[in-house]
């Protein structure tokens, strides 16, 4: 099947010729995957359902939108990227997630939770107000059911005469297990199938006759709303006024064409309620579809994944249990993130004490506040990326109350495959920007556990930063002197340099290696990165000639920024950070494409 | 009644007796208000519900959290604050709002919506680790029910066995009316009240009889559980699996303290609907409750506002609904705050195009990105204080898209009397860490005119801030010469000035002050302050001695940073801007608070 023709050839497919260009993009999903790393489950389970919208909407007409976006494998494939999909998630290829750059069906990127709904009724809306009849669909998972913004979408759906179609992939499981009441609420809906059936019963009943038919089907919604009180109590959706159709099997793809079909015929906003099997099609995903929700490289035999154990998440959450055992106080606190932040120890070992609060950063962190006011020790550890949702909660709930807090920040500077969307490079500037706060840039173990003990113990609003992966991606450190107080260390040499370079966090390796060749220059290491002691950091900087700051992170509100305004100096200054949005590749070519390579260092400093 | 003892009283009161100490709180809160402005309507509708909490449980081991705040001044009057309840949003005198700082009843310092639930669950969970007993209470209105948080945290409530309750005041307004289907469920659940009352029936029924009471009480469970069935529809809050009781009258303090002591005996979250009348005891806010919100002072005998109509919010909506007139792309979005924004003209005329999305910051923001991706072009207005909610929204869903957007940002600056929570001083910090955003502080209806036009015809994403209140509240501006492509303007002396003072926005006009008292001083004034023009900026200060950047903005990240570390300059450099939170008073207090006084300015610039 050629490039780009799949969309074409699918409006003409037969309910068996859809069953086998499913298997097909299984498969190329699964392989794809192993060979790359990538989100395997979520896009698994919803091959069927891709493939029967695309069956039923014209994209990019009528628009698709997928909500956090990791579930939409089989849509690019569908929609002309069956060929460049090897690519996926590598420097210049094709995203992990829906993007706008890469294809007109790619509506919006994607990458946080709970945006799909609310978009989908401004493209409603927009259809609406210029008149035309084109369908939009928001395609989200019941994980995503857990965040706010849904609800703040849902309620303004309601009683909307909109061509908007809500998809809920209902397949008991956001990222880690779901929980609280959502959770609970659907597990009923579920358990209501016979009303779904009943409905389509007498729709089906009256519509084949000719004239009658449709009279009668309407006289018929009368008898509908009696047994929808017989068969099923009046649910959520249909409370907020939104049409509801389900729950039926996702995986089913007549039925879901069927459903489908029929949503098209309704007015206003509608629910369809699908129910399906995450990693479907791979036995492993099957059995483990946490452990294959975001994944790296694989082996497709025997579903071994080809990665270590050891990060600063685990060593994080190895020892935040072992600190729990000599404090009761200490509670820890996670957005649908146990296993990802490292958790996943702590709970085993004090689940009273372990707060999973569901895809909802901006709840976590009010709550966390709650604990802290009541003498609790919170510790929030939140990916950088989504922590970008809290900084309200944080200057509101947590520093003008002047509350001891920990925010344990995730996958902070560039995070490779995930791309755009998730780069953790804004965090410095917007938590840097909360009164009273302190932020610290741990680089190995032994500064993490440092921070750690030193925040819990504190009665500051204290955020720890670090990367993904392991400690010491480049060059060990050396021959660094630490200024405890400061929290500010520096090479042995610092006196007799005359070019400085400033750094902090895993990109500091860089620096050294930049400083050992060039001879002639020293190494700060800042560990503590808000506030600044901008006169201990002038002392170091008395005299010097060149200033270079290398930092992984967003240039505007920097360290950079806020060290050259604020120590007083006479040298050469240059800021070499992150100045613009950067897409998924391997962190080396991340790496290049920033400039953070010895050379091009070398070569700005030798230009200087 | 002596200070800080109404509290002990209240205790021993009978129920007429409590009628009359809530005559007497409601005069006290008219009296003051019209005097120092406030928020009347609401604290007004809530005195017999905050009298019967009081009455029931025992603050501050039992804790209130009030949402927002704007409800809590019956609670201060009770809690040792009675007397000096006159110095209300006074510099140094009570916040309008709950402050730490001032009681201990006060648990959180509150301001910004639907925090309240996520923090009573952290402390009644700290309460719960802690072995403690008390209860903690969340006093949440309707409104703030449109909030997303709010769903968050109530889904977290889900059968835990935690001594929370959540207190909904459903007074059928939000700031401005409710919208949305969540409005229309609460309405549902307003004409239900069969239910609560039947319940009420059983339990009293049984419950009088010595030793078999409480088995048949029991027993009667199970009847209860049916007549559920049969008189009312399973509501959302007990599909979450929390209790639920109500609705009741919430003005009729008998009733609200049986049903608060009949909430005490519940296991697990409980929430208690009441229905309150904004307003009450003061006939112009009864009749118009949104008028009578957030007021300035206003004559007692005829409910006259001393304020006039002129203000940015109210210009900006003028010129908006004219622009609306020539471009049928031009919709507006607004977060419950239709009037406060100025947007009411451009909804009476363009209804169609003027979407209120409640209290949803983040939803409100997304929307508008589905409208511009579909080739509207959406202005979405928000209080500055406000937007803090929005920073991912605008970097996920607005800036990584590339699509065009205004957002309006009302109450930039320091704001006054709502004080702590309110002031608007973080927006720049924060939104200049947003690749792809121009910021634009005009300080004139003129230049906001410009810049409005300016940017809804471009294609980037603009955000224009300006403060509370009227144009021109310092001296007016002359002799400015103006750079429109950089969109800088300074004095006509920029050439022969040793000193320049470089600012933006409202305090400009105190720079300008200091340069007519100095002399040898110029001004420069930035229209659009991010981007910054460094290479402009350079030239303009090329040889200057001093640099003096003035800014009613949070330092750290704010524009003068930015031009002292991108600047190449010899001069002394001096960053003037705010450096902590600030609270409440009147504007010319913050502006002494801050040092921004021509006198200080003066005196910093002659001592560097």
């Amino acid at each position: 099947m050629s490039k780009s023709n799949i969309l074409q050839q699918l409006k003409g497919m037969s309910n068996k010729q859809m069953i086998e260009l499913c298997a097909k993009i299984r498969k190329q999903i699964i392989d794809t995957v192993s060979t790359n790393g990538g989100h395997l489950a979520s896009n698994l389970g919803m091959v069927e359902a891709t493939v029967a919208l695309h069956k039923v909407f014209n994209s990019p007409n009528d628009k698709i939108i997928f909500d956090v976006g990791h579930q939409s494998y089989a849509h690019k494939i569908i929609t002309g990227r069956e060929d460049s999909f090897s690519t996926l998630r590598q420097f210049g290829g094709i995203s992990g997630f829906p993007n706008r750059a890469e294809s007109e069906h790619d509506i919006l990127n994607e990458g946080h939770s709970g945006t799909s709904i609310s978009a989908a009724i401004g493209i409603a809306e927009a259809n609406k107000l210029q008149g035309k009849d084109n369908y939009t669909i928001a395609v989200i998972g019941d994980g995503s059911l857990t965040n706010g913004m849904v609800y703040e979408a849902l309620n303004n759906a309601s009683n909307k005469d909109l061509k908007l179609i809500i998809l809920v992939n209902d397949n008991e499981m956001s990222i880690s297990k779901n929980v609280g009441g959502l959770h609970n609420y659907f597990s009923k809906l579920r358990v209501s199938k016979r009303y779904f059936i009943f409905k389509r019963r007498i729709k089906k009943g009256f519509s084949w006759i000719p004239l009658l038919g449709k009279p009668l089907t309407r006289l018929s919604a009368h008898i509908k709303n009696a047994t929808r009180r017989i068969f099923v109590k009046d649910n959520f959706f249909e409370e907020l006024g939104l049409e509801y159709l389900g729950p039926i099997d996702g995986n089913n793809i007549k039925r879901l064409v069927q459903v489908l079909e029929e949503a098209k015929t309704r007015r206003g906003c509608t629910v369809v309620h699908i129910r399906t099997k995450k990693g479907l099609g791979y036995e492993y995903a099957e059995n483990e579809p946490d452990k294959y929700h975001g994944i790296g490289k694989f082996d497709i035999e025997n579903g071994c994944v080809l990665s270590t154990d050891e990060s600063f998440s685990c060593h994080m959450g190895k020892k935040l249990t072992e600190m729990a055992e000599n404090d009761e106080k200490i509670c820890a606190i996670t957005a649908a993130m146990c296993d990802g932040t490292g958790l996943a120890p702590f709970y085993e070992k004090y689940p009273e004490r372990l707060f999973d609060v569901g895809i909802a950063e901006e709840h976590a962190v009010t709550f966390a506040s709650g604990l802290s006011v009541s003498g609790m020790k919170p510790v929030v550890a939140l990916y950088s990326t989504f922590a970008q949702r809290t900084y309200d909660q944080m200057l509101h709930d947590v520093a003008i109350q002047r509350l001891p807090m920990t925010l344990l920040l995730d996958r902070c500077g560039l995070v490779g495959g995930d791309g755009i969307t998730h780069q953790g490079i804004f965090d410095y500037p917007l938590f840097s920007a909360i009164p009273n706060a302190y932020i610290y840039s741990p680089v190995s173990y032994g500064e993490l556990d440092y921070c750690l003990e030193r925040a819990i113990e504190d009665d500051n609003f204290d955020i720890i930063r670090y990367p993904k992966g392991k400690e010491n991606l480049y060059t060990p450190f050396k021959n660094m002197v630490v200024d405890e107080k400061n929290l500010i260390s520096y090479s042995e040499n610092i006196n007799e340099a005359k070019k400085v370079i400033i750094s902090y966090g895993r990109i500091t390796a860089l620096a050294n290696e930049v400083a050992g060749e060039l001879g002639d220059c020293a190494v700060i290491k800042l560990i503590r990165i808000f506030p600044l002691d901008f006169e201990k950091l002038g002392e170091l900087l008395d005299g010097k000639e060149l200033i270079y700051v290398l930092e992984e992170s967003y240039k505007y509100g920097g360290v950079g920024e806020k060290i050259i305004a604020n120590v007083k100096t006479q040298a050469k200054t240059y800021n070499h950070a992150i100045e613009a949005f950067v897409e998924h590749g391997e962190l080396n070519d991340l790496y290049n494409f920033c400039g953070f390579t010895k050379d091009n260092i070398i070569n700005n400093i030798n230009s200087l």
